[in-house]
């Protein structure tokens, strides 16, 4: 059977990091196309026509949409020698439980951060660094956050360190002072290939972020 | 071993009634304990700690936490002959993905209908009905939103049907006229022991709902 992959991808996008990280740590070819958000291709809009956002896996002409579900659906369907989940059910449960804490928590609260003003800001800024508090109180003294391997979860929150240099610059605090652990484990992850070659430059992110911002305060 | 499954609980709550549909599918014994929520136990608050929500699954000591991380839990733990997500990789990616669809969009623009005022909760209610129109487009003619079995998705909404009769009261529309296959889905649901006895009476859940509103606005 051909094995032809592609994915639809945004090189900024935290969740299209995720499909990659977890891509290449299965020594998966794919084919990377980029969209322009501001004018999604004909194939996004039919791979994905309920929330039409990257990223979209494409296995074999068969869309796989939301960034968690695609890393499970390329966790379950290759390199069963390398599994990002752990195989007992109740590890299972542990990864999936943080994972969705990333989701549901720190990528709402990031975004609140950057795009909130006043004291909305202020709000999310200080729920923002309380939830890299839960983390890094959960990181521990491990390697990663699910033991001595890379795993779901780390590859879940990783993407997002490619924007903390955009957090710490605007909200004016350290990350290192806040979640020291969580630093360490984010220069770890980045020792990875598949991380190394996901997650563009956090300067080139900060400049990306100025320029959204711009254009969106002259609409 | 002793398998002790105690489940910590709120009636009203549709994340606990998931968590009892897929135990009671599953032929699993459990303690089931009501929280009251407005005085958590400190078994809900130790075994909780991140988000103190119900529901939690304790099984042999050992919390689980977030319904359908509940529920994966459980299909991987009992009954294999009965399995709620597909074996295949992507039909579960697919299950996966309207699951949580249900949980990103249903619950939240349900919930905005129901508390917010004037346009905004007008907004929100054109967004419900929006939503609901997805799934009535995702069921189509099937008999289950996975086919002809019940599964992981009928297991994530069907909770929601008890909170049917406050929407369409409160938002002065007709559930039938809007998805009337997802009505009549949810209806075959209700055949199943598992739905009957995990879900209370709408008309309950709509004096639950009434008394909730007059506390919060004397508040």
């Amino acid at each position: 059977m051909a094995n032809e992959v592609i994915l639809l991808d945004f090189w900024a996008s935290p969740f299209g990091m995720r499909a990659k990280i977890a891509l290449i740590e299965k020594g998966v070819e794919f084919d990377k196309r980029e969209e322009d958000l501001s004018n999604k291709s004909p194939l996004l809009l039919k791979t994905n026509p309920v929330h039409k956002q990257i990223p979209v896996l494409i296995h074999n002409g068969k869309p796989i949409c939301e960034s968690l579900v695609i890393v499970q659906y390329i966790d379950e369907t290759w390199g069963p020698e390398s599994p990002l989940l752990p195989s007992d059910p109740y590890e299972r449960a542990q990864a999936k439980f943080w994972a969705d804490y990333v989701d549901k928590k720190m990528y709402s609260a990031g975004r609140s951060s950057l795009w909130l003003t006043g004291e909305a800001q202020e709000a999310a800024k200080k729920e923002y660094i309380e939830f890299l508090k839960v983390l890094e109180g959960e990181l521990g003294d491990k390697a990663y956050f699910g033991g001595e391997r890379f795993g779901y979860v780390d590859v879940s929150l990783i993407p997002l360190y490619t924007w903390f240099y955009v957090f710490e610059t605007l909200g004016n605090y350290s990350m290192v002072e806040v979640c020291p652990k969580v630093v360490a484990w984010a220069k770890r992850c980045m020792q990875r290939e598949s991380v190394a070659k996901s997650l563009p430059d956090q300067y080139k992110i900060y400049d990306y972020f100025l320029e959204l911002k711009k254009k969106r305060q002259a609409q």
